[in-house]
């Protein structure tokens, strides 16, 4: 099936574009009243993220509602630590939770690598089957946690503030650390190439919790397994590249390390202007990104200013991706997206003369 | 009384020292039995602050115990809100609260412009009392929460992770927004200048909620009024400059731009390492900062290494104050921070030959 839309490919490889592409993170979410009907038919939020056809389901309805340039397919960061056994379970208010998180040498020691096609072989089965239903309207992109952000949850058994459990590996016996990470960036590694061959046609790491670490840590624990995955992904498929989009939320100052990687993308979140990002990294990636999700709550002359400013501050050329800093939040009223939208299709044209 | 230890006002205007200055953010804190004993004894944490002989008394307590190079008057950011009219109280364990907290363009219209001798008189009282008390030992540092970050809690009632009201009133009203953020910036430039004829002998702005806003939105709504405030103060005191320290936490990219509004010095949290930091700012400031605080939860020997690395990261020459990342946590043994100290003693002379 060809791709008809390829403007997000053609823009994470910094090639020429007739308007800058876009799309949204958590586009398929509680803000969308249809999203929560079939959350509800699915009865819990795992058993949503493992039926394939309700996964596809809610992966293709922000795209029925607005003029978006990528699907990304529904699932969860922490699948990953789900099928390593951890038993993921979710407490509504209070975020994800482990039944068995990593308390001991042992438990990081006996943690297996886990067959992917086997025990995420659900998030593969949504995958082939959005790309069919998708039928070459726009891309597909898959995604994964970061190593470090995986063991956070890991080892604190859910959120934290202050990741006190999670440094306190690091510090107290960093090899353990890395024992934990290099499995956690083998199985990320198996797990998007995984998903690149059921159809993914670019992918996104999320490193939501970068931020958390010192600029050295950073360095040490968490962008090292990025780089290791990137040079471990399929970069091609179906004779076409795939782009890779790495998000270090928080880590502003480490885009220039970043770029470095052999990414294709860097996500930026929105307290860095898109103009001070770009010269940190000499144009060598594309950049995604980046404006306030709190402007989604303002009203429609707000929200097409928010476009406007942000498109200008990425300025002329190719390699920007609009998307917000961070995913939208429940509380927003759907309307306010098709703004946002719309002033990306009608605003952006004129910075790719 | 002639101040026997000015290494930290001397770094802070970038002049050659023998050793690195060292204090920290909430050094006079949870974490000290004896601050719990005090604090006790007062009954109240709004009583603590508002007894000038109990706020000097838990001020020079962490100096008993640590070699520190400077002493920071205890009090509160919110005491400026308190003597607007808002009424601080604490509730445990939510954090501090406001009984009127603002919620129409006419509170904000209404808010006075307190008379900082009569309102917050006891703060200067603290200070005063401190000066004597210290006796020359080390210089007494002064702080004010800067007018963003003010407006948060005064706006939000309280603590937020969303900041929706605050973020809200910026884009839906900015006029109001900058009457309220100008009135803040004219009732801080009033109380540090107060501190200042007080005895206070360089001063603090802390902008813990920076990191909150769109880079855009950050220069407009926290910077500007940071640098109005600068541009007022009284610089110079008891024949001795007084500098002035800014620290917006989480807004590293800022670093450049915060370094030409005037100020001597800036704080850095612990997610940029000084030597990036040091490069954005060209050498125009003194920088402070930035171990982050979990290192004080390991070993003796994982918190020397902090130290020694967080120096080597800054480099030779002056302009360094050694300093955390962000506050100390209530849940640090001291004796880990006198290892910190120490190792700051020891290790920081070879970066200064």
């Amino acid at each position: 099936m060809e791709l008809r839309n390829d403007i997000l490919l053609r823009a994470l490889q910094r090639q020429s574009v007739d308007r800058t592409p876009v799309w949204i993170m958590r586009q398929a979410g509680r803000y969308l009243p249809e999203y929560l009907a079939t959350r509800a038919e699915a009865g819990s939020f795992m058993n949503l993220c493992q039926t394939p056809e309700l996964a596809c389901e809610v992966t293709l309805q922000p795209l029925r509602r607005f003029d978006l340039d990528a699907a990304i397919i529904f699932s969860d960061i922490l699948t990953i630590p789900d099928a390593m056994g951890l038993n993921l379970y979710f407490v509504s208010g209070e975020g994800p939770k482990f039944e068995h998180p990593l308390r001991s040498a042992g438990d990081i020691k006996n943690l297996p690598r886990p067959d992917i096609g086997e025990s995420l072989g659900y998030v593969m089965d949504a995958v082939s089957l959005t790309r069919r239903e998708l039928g070459g309207k726009v891309p597909l992109i898959g995604f994964s946690g970061s190593p470090w952000t995986l063991a956070t949850y890991m080892i604190e058994g859910g959120s934290s503030k202050t990741f006190s459990r999670a440094k306190k590996l690091l510090y107290q016996d960093p090899e353990l650390a890395h024992q934990l990470l290099g499995k956690l960036a083998d199985t990320v590694t198996d797990y998007l190439n995984a998903q690149i061959e059921a159809g993914a046609q670019a992918v996104q790491i999320f490193d939501t919790w970068g931020g958390a670490l010192s600029s050295q840590a950073y360095k040490e624990f968490s962008l090292r397994y990025m780089t290791q995955i990137v040079s471990g992904l399929k970069r091609e498929n179906e004779g076409r590249p795939v782009p890779v989009i790495l998000f270090s939320k928080s880590c502003s100052t480490q885009l220039e390390a970043l770029a470095d990687t052999g990414c294709d993308a860097l996500g930026v979140d929105w307290t860095t202007d898109l103009a001070t990002a770009r010269k940190y990294v000499e144009d060598k990636v594309a950049l995604q990104g980046n404006l306030d999700p709190a402007t989604l709550r303002e009203s429609p002359e707000v929200i097409r200013q928010g476009v406007a400013d942000t498109l200008a501050s990425y300025g002329t050329g190719p390699g920007h991706v609009f998307n917000l800093g961070h995913g939208i939040t429940p509380d927003i009223d759907p309307e306010h997206l098709g703004v946002l939208v719309d002033a990306v299709h009608e605003l952006s044209p004129q910075y790719h003369l």
